[in-house]
């Protein structure tokens, strides 16, 4: 039997995603929490693996198991055995066929950066942070030139193992709610460092060093060398994988 | 010289506002921090006097120092000195007879409440959380037997120093978005435990344990057995603290 769950998690004290040996990792964590609930080994895969330091408002994985619980075991169960900063949002029965990597269409990231002269600290890991003012305007022109089918080799990071540098972005709103300013970006998939990148790049127009068509220099360069810093994992979420509605998952629904 | 300075912090890893032997709370971490770009011991008085695990948006607090530091050290140094999760705002040099507490002419605290099945994740510690639906209509409705001036001896801890129970409750709204419910009061001060008192109050009409007159029944004994348990801190924000406009304070502006 396949089940399917979504999942969010604060990404700060995990190395990322991923399962690896010798460090906190929020696949780990899940694993051995799920596998509580199922009193056998349980092996999850996720639609996205996120970075070090980055959250996810709903990541969703899906793995096969034998046993027979109730849904509320696997929701409700696993959560009373997983660390405080995971939790499982939903579960459901899926069909053989789905898989929460290949079958996804698309993927969304938000960004949430403060922007105002003094550092944060209530919301510190949870909120990218820069001082002088951004223009936004000038930041939503440069953004522009990114929308659509792109190589994006200059916004890939040296470790990026996807087979192709080519990506469909199909939405990157920027709009400012006091002194935080929300990206909102939405692509087939992303490459390693992807978004992290473009917002280094944004910060860089928006703050007045580069005019917005610069952008589009840097994309057509197709050379990361090209391009401002990574910026910091800190206000970077996952924030939903979008699927066929033929799946029936009952995802959040946000905005 | 007297400066006032807002502050904002994760109350999440401290025992509180209040300076106490031993254990880490954030005055002595400001006072550190201070006294590091002062030169010298600098002891600082709060207008608000938040709980464990109690956040603050932008506490205010004032200082006497007799040595002069451009206002970017305040704000820049101090930051720069203090752990992650406390940020100075803003800086500025008040009169003599500014008092952080005592000039202090009302304090709004917002509660935010996330209200689904599943509890949190993502932002665990800094969100409240209830299971079962709660029916924000009857809850505005017990709120409105609240406002106004009143003995709020029921909502008030047994450790509470205030010299009288009564205070003038002027707002308590609140509004739903989403799965996230959030209630913001002000009056001229709270009494210990006071927000979450009400708050869990609330949460016993909203869950339809208590028809919304059951409120005031409560407000009535003036006896805190007879209120509902005192709710989370994770969820609760000190917001702001008013002061007449005369002192020139660089508040925040919210909403």
């Amino acid at each position: 039997m396949r089940i399917a769950l979504g999942v969010e998690y604060d990404g700060g004290s995990y190395n990322g995603w991923q399962s690896q040996p010798d460090v906190p990792n929020v696949q780990d964590a899940l694993q051995a929490a799920l596998s509580g609930i199922a009193g056998e080994g349980v092996a999850v895969l996720a639609a996205g693996r996120t970075d070090t330091g980055v959250h996810a408002l709903e990541q969703v994985v899906h793995f096969d198991t034998g046993c027979s619980r109730p849904l509320s075991a696997w929701v409700r169960g696993t959560n009373a055995l997983l660390p405080r900063d995971i939790a499982v949002l939903w579960a459901i029965p899926v069909a053989e066929e789905f898989h929460a990597r290949f079958s996804a269409q698309a993927r969304s990231y938000q960004y949430v950066l403060v922007n105002r002269p003094s550092r944060v600290g209530v919301h510190h890991g949870k909120v990218g942070w820069f001082h002088t003012p951004l223009d936004v305007g000038a930041m939503r022109e440069a953004a522009g030139h990114l929308l659509g089918r792109h190589d994006f080799s200059s916004f890939r990071s040296a470790e990026c193992q996807a087979k192709t540098p080519v990506k469909h972005l199909q939405r990157l709103d920027i709009r400012r709610q006091g002194d935080t300013i929300i990206f909102d970006l939405t692509a087939d998939a992303f490459l390693h460092h992807m978004v992290r990148n473009i917002l280094g790049c944004l910060v860089y127009v928006g703050k007045g060093k580069h005019p917005p068509q610069w952008m589009k220099e840097v994309l057509e360069h197709r050379n990361r060398t090209h391009a401002a810093p990574t910026f910091a994992p800190d206000g970077l979420y996952l924030k939903r994988i979008h699927y066929d509605p033929k799946w029936n998952l009952p995802q959040l629904k946000f905005e």
